[in-house]
């Protein structure tokens, strides 16, 4: 792997492309490659057996691109699967989304000494209590406040958004527990949510801060990369984009598990741009795929 | 097989149980077989393509069983992956949630020379125009309102029931347009429907036949096993069931891909009884035997 080589980013569906969106932001040189697990989405309501059975499967499908980092663009993903399956890709390096969000939370707390810390996230990522030991490693003495919010996503993606009376009603009542607490600082704990982060702020009222874990996730990347040595040193002319046209496959590959159309016209929320038609690998070739590379590591080894 | 082998009823996930309970008050002598895709549901929002080879790997699963029916206790699975699956495995038969629904919708619609008739379903669902066949093949005049409600699954599976707001203001969107064109009947195009009857019927007041696809399915499945002589004789002293004892495995037995406490804590809400915890079937394991089967079948043909 070398710095031209692609950073993979990988979620359930579509939410991980407001990852994207802030990488190539922060780092407009790089190659990416998507992976949106869009036959058996959503991630949020599955168990860690699950949930780390897909993502091996997407990891060793992405294996022979050798990326130069995997990025867990799903905060499922991220607090289920991602500590599991360092171990079964060692030449892989790996982040997610949670560390930063919790990093920035606990530096949004500022000097209060017992801060009050809400996240709002999927049912599977408050049962894992992933954000609970990232922020409490760094302020020990925080009061967290965890808020399941099943339907969040499910109703996004339906193509809902801030002005729709019934998200805005399923935001108030999850954000209702939060509100009656006056935490301090708000972290949107699934990538989905991103999308509704001005209404949210306006929700939990001024002297809240929200926490965009995409942004933060995409900060880590680019320090990551430079820490390695391992930025893209851009200059080509690819990374000129025309308005309106979808993102060049050479900077953006994408590939779905399910419906490329759907994911096609569903992106442009999250991402702010346009994607060429993605690539379908069905869950039987990436089964098929897996068990080609489990055999090639066992012969290896 | 006999009239004593299982049914099986396979769903994505717990709605399914809407049709069981309904076959368990039709047929309290049968053994039932559930399987519930909770790995990989919902099935609503997914391709042909996904859903049909998710169904395949299930029946592959079930088949060593010797089934002597399976029913697709699914709107979706019905629409999207039955017609296709009936070659692939010629020595089963199928029945699904679809013609039965139409066919009481039909029916329900009266004398009236152009009734017209509203379902709301899953997005694949209605994508696939499987209720429009159906009622069309009985009914050539009726006019068709099929509307997609991809959020009010979500929604009841998260718990919330008929006097919760949001899914009050779900319903009372995804109605709005059904009621403001007088529709004589409205089907409930989802197995997970049915816990919303009552609420349903009320929102479209009087006149309107609320046709709930589950009680159908059980009358069919009733009717085709009577025709081939294959109704279970009864007479065991296994179906009498303490009340509030989880329903005894020989006569429902569940299988699940995914988590299983889960499971068993909601299923309750679409049975109106217990279940003992389900098997574990990861998709794995799912897929491994499929293979298998495939091998088997390519040997012998």
């Amino acid at each position: 792997m070398s710095p031209t080589s692609p950073i993979v980013v990988l979620d359930s569906g579509l939410g991980g492309l407001t990852v994207v969106k802030a990488i190539r932001a922060a780092l407009p040189h790089e190659r990416l490659v998507y992976f949106g697990d869009t036959a058996r989405l959503p991630y949020g309501n599955k168990s860690a057996a699950a949930v780390t059975g897909f993502v091996r499967e997407i990891l060793s499908f992405v294996r022979p691109l050798q990326p130069k980092h995997v990025v867990f663009a799903c905060n499922t993903a991220t607090a289920l699967a991602m500590p599991a399956l360092r171990a079964a890709f060692p030449e892989l390096t790996f982040s997610g989304v949670i560390e930063p969000g919790a990093k920035a939370a606990a530096a949004a707390a500022g000097a209060k000494e017992r801060p009050t810390i809400g996240v709002i996230a999927t049912e599977a990522t408050v049962r894992s209590k992933a954000y609970e030991r990232a922020i409490h490693r760094r302020r020990g003495h925080a009061r967290l406040l965890l808020q399941p919010a099943p339907s969040l996503a499910p109703l996004i993606e339906e193509g809902r958004d801030a002005r729709d009376p019934l998200l805005r009603l399923a935001l108030k009542q999850y954000l209702a527990p939060l509100i009656k607490r006056n935490i301090d600082v708000l972290v949107l704990g699934c990538t989905h949510y991103p999308v509704l982060k001005g209404l949210v702020a306006r929700m939990m009222g001024e002297g809240v801060a929200v926490i965009d874990s995409a942004d933060r996730c995409a900060d880590d990347v680019a320090r990551r990369l430079g820490a390695a040595g391992l930025l893209h040193p851009g200059g080509d002319s690819a990374s000129a984009n025309c308005v309106d046209a979808p993102i060049d496959r050479e900077r953006l590959r994408c590939f779905v598990t399910d419906d490329a159309e759907r994911f096609a016209s569903l992106a442009p929320r999250f991402l702010g741009a346009r994607v060429a038609t993605p690539e379908v690998v069905s869950p039987e070739r990436l089964h098929a795929a897996t068990e080609r590379d489990g055999q090639a590591f066992r012969q290896a080894g």
